[in-house]
């Protein structure tokens, strides 16, 4: 039986052209990534570009003309597989008869945050053996870079869209990082950054910690993390709106800077 | 004034002789590491063998002996640091008078499961440039390994020690799991695998879906997530007593295997 390697790709969706492969990979991802031949993805087009990537660092087992590149079913997107609603094992023939595979998503590590959860899952119950590559992940990037609670988090995927359901989602996290100590972290759709950003200025307490990460990895990332009421003392400071963005929001004793910072 | 880098270290805790440091590491985060001098620790001793590591791949911007290397104070290990209790801002003085710094646990990520949190908060009320740097996350390569949520999770640290403690612990996190949806993960000592592992087969019910997560990255890696059934139903497998071990628990639909398999 072949093996299922979940392949972390950069946090550039592909759009950036300074940065190499090399600086955000390992040798042992990129050099495995290159010894596939079939693979599983979110998307076939950005998979094609990673593998082009990976082709200029060594060359590829296969042209990217052979390469077998099979596409989650798009309701998987969008209803979901991180609870093995989706039955994943079709996907994993060529592993069961032999072949290594790679699991891939647009950016970061499949099944965090992203589809491929059902993939695994599957894998798991065929009894295939399951090889984690390291790369990065936005999320815990974000929280190291916090400097709130890394021994107690949670991570809650999207917040309503709703103004009132989203208010009441806030302040039920504000009140469990309170009570327990426990990190909160949540993601966003870069379009949607500047109004979430708004609804989160005007809904938390301002004592509360808020970390903002927006283009990790990349030359102009941003990642700053402060109190709500200094936040709001700068206006002007939106997130970008075509930048992946991870919010935190938790408590700590050395909470506020010295006046005049 | 300087940037605090967040450096992360391969997880074989420096005792691999097989593994290449840029096996685990990409570029940028060797190379970066290469041209720090001044650093803030869990362990000095094992920093040293690190940038020994980082020295055979790059000229580093000073000599060992030539390194200015702080360690976190013995309390800060001991309490946690979690919640900002310890004000680090007098170790980021060479920050602020200009130098870049390193902060770096024994090995993976500092500020997640490891000390550092309290030094990163500091740097954001000192008004530091904070950059996390990508290399290997025990916690989030056992997540996506498991096939389990990933859109929803928590980390929950250390679980009790005393027997009826841990155990209704279990079945909290269990029971959070069954109704919410989100993964729990959790760690332990390795010394103490084997009977924390007697214990999940022994509390946690027969359906709920178990990770074993340990010597990720390294040769010998083992990743396995099946039911507790399954688990129960192969006594024999225990997990190793000197490799760091991620546990995760959840659910989902494609819950068992095949018999036979």
């Amino acid at each position: 039986m072949g093996t299922l390697f979940l392949v972390p790709t950069p946090l550039d969706f592909g759009t950036s052209e300074t940065m190499p492969l090399e600086a955000v990979l390992p040798a042992a991802t990129w050099q495995r990534a290159a010894g596939l031949t079939h693979w599983i993805t979110e998307n076939a087009k950005s998979t094609r570009a990673f593998l082009n990537r990976v082709g200029a660092l060594t060359p590829l087992a296969a042209p990217l003309a052979q390469q077998h590149l099979v596409e989650l079913p798009r309701a998987v997107h969008k209803k979901g597989d991180h609870l093995g609603e989706f039955d994943a094992r079709a996907l994993l023939a060529p592993a069961v008869e032999g072949h290594d595979m790679g699991l891939v998503s647009e950016a970061g590590m499949p099944a965090i945050a992203d589809p491929g959860a059902s993939v695994v899952r599957a894998a798991h119950v065929l009894g295939l053996r399951v090889v984690p590559l390291v790369g990065p992940i936005s999320l815990m990037l974000a929280l190291a870079a916090s400097g709130l609670n890394g021994q107690h988090f949670a991570f809650v995927g999207y917040l309503p869209q709703e103004t009132l359901a989203r208010a009441q989602r806030l302040q039920a996290l504000e009140q469990t990082a309170q009570r327990t100590g426990q990190t909160q972290l949540w993601i966003e759709t870069p379009y949607r950054n500047q109004a979430h950003w708004e609804s989160l200025l005007l809904t938390l307490r301002p004592q509360t910690l808020l970390l903002r990460a927006s283009g990790l990895t990349l030359p102009d990332a941003q990642v700053r993390c402060q109190s709500v009421a200094q936040w709001r003392a700068q206006k002007e400071s939106h997130p970008p709106l075509d930048a992946p963005t991870v919010f935190c929001l938790g408590v700590a004793q050395l909470a506020s800077a010295p006046r005049g910072r």
